[in-house]
């Protein structure tokens, strides 16, 4: 039932507010698990009891590297709004709490227009960007296996060995498996983009301290438009300040995390 | 003892994690408690017993309307890291909790120089900038009585009935005492300037749902730069992305809110 990444974010109930999750090797970037993964697990288990759809605003603090394996989600609501209502939420592994999160969520008009909109992201057709490399045997390489992400050309120079000198990554993402864009798939897209200091050369593992993103539209079927950048890389904290657009042309969601410079 | 500010926003400790608050109507605007000054006085609790100094990541989500006079903060620490620290915090008065945080502090070197750093923002020197109307009396209204603000006359419009058509504010910000701005002075500048929407006439109080903000340098004495810009308003939520640059000319910190347009 459902799709791999329904199953592989699925919550069970044990009790009011506690959550069962068995968190899946499918989701780990050679080794440690995927932020965007994570995050999506935790918001399942948010939202599974919370009286809006959409959840507004989301806020994570990543403290320590879960492991494959079962973990344990604890929702706990701290308001009930018309407008918005706000609930904190800890996954536990081996009684270390290892994601902390809090979120309000509210419910977003599908349809409305907007008031103001800034300008979109200028990017080339998707047709004009770039895969990231496959394995040697020609299979996508582990997140890879999951979601598809094709890289603008001009923030794709890493990829062969020449960064472009900016801190950004854009690109268009969408799931392998037909899954249209919804909230969870949207929290695993906020962290999907290499991280945007390998634009200046920067490579290797950057743990994200936290990252809080915010849905502002209900996205359209199809890929989405994700573009990056940070502001400021300083004492080896760079933050990455990122914007989804889906198909239709809107804006629905905006992020931000801040993180260390990765070491090699 | 300390100035003004560090009075209004001191915290008593009564118990371990727990400090008790005195909300002062110096930082009212019209009625309700400025948000800024709400997210200063719990950072205070939060910092009292924090292994770093600096509150690297600030999520803030507003849950209910606070009434001036006291209030309790309770801290509890979730990570002791050497890179990173995690404390959640809630701010409650009448039993209730109005204003929950997550907080992550680090250590920043107060002298490193970027490794890479955006355009600062364009902005018109201070001399040219526009304090906002006095009362009839002359006297500074509210908040005006605790800081000092200049608008860029570029975003000023509204001031005179003349919004300039884009949700963005600018200005200068400094306390009216002799204070340097500290991570607290930040807090409250993170939510100094009026919301961005009064740049496309949409005027009246436009409530604070959730508001993060992050530390990136520590801030050199003087006047701070403040650039704020929405970049959608949509349903009736639209979202403030604010740059706060010190007098050296750097990134002392970045923020983003999501809010509800004001009803008049």
């Amino acid at each position: 039932m459902g799709t791999t990444f329904e199953r592989a974010t699925a919550v069970r109930r044990v009790a009011d507010g506690t959550y069962d999750v068995e968190l899946d090797p499918a989701y780990s970037i050679g080794g440690p698990l995927h932020g965007g993964y994570l995050m999506a697990t935790l918001l399942r288990a948010m939202l599974a009891d919370a009286p809006h759809p959409h959840p507004m605003s989301n806020n994570f603090h990543f403290l320590r590297v879960p492991r494959v394996g079962p973990a344990r989600a604890h929702v706990e609501w701290l308001k009930h709004g018309r407008t918005a209502a706000t609930a904190r939420a800890t996954l536990v592994q081996d009684d270390r709490p290892v994601l902390e999160a809090l979120v309000s969520t509210g419910t977003l008009d599908p349809v409305a227009e907007p008031l103001w909109m800034g300008e979109p992201p200028a990017m080339p057709p998707l047709e004009e960007c770039v895969p990231p490399p496959a394995t040697p045997d020609g299979a996508p390489a582990g997140l890879a296996a999951q979601l598809e992400l094709r890289h603008d050309p001009a923030t794709a120079g890493w990829l062969r060995g020449e960064p472009g000198g900016r801190p950004e990554m854009r690109g268009y993402l969408r799931m392998r498996e037909p899954q249209d864009p919804d909230p969870y798939v949207l929290a695993l897209a906020t962290d999907a983009l290499p991280p945007a200091v390998f634009g200046i050369g920067a490579l290797g593992w950057a743990p994200t301290v936290e990252l809080t993103w915010h849905m502002r539209a209900v996205p359209a079927p199809g890929w989405l438009r994700l573009t990056m950048a940070a502001r400021m890389v300083y004492d080896d904290w760079f933050d990455e300040d990122v914007e989804i657009w889906d198909s239709a042309g809107r804006l629905v969601a905006q992020g931000r995390q801040i993180a260390r410079v990765g070491r090699r």
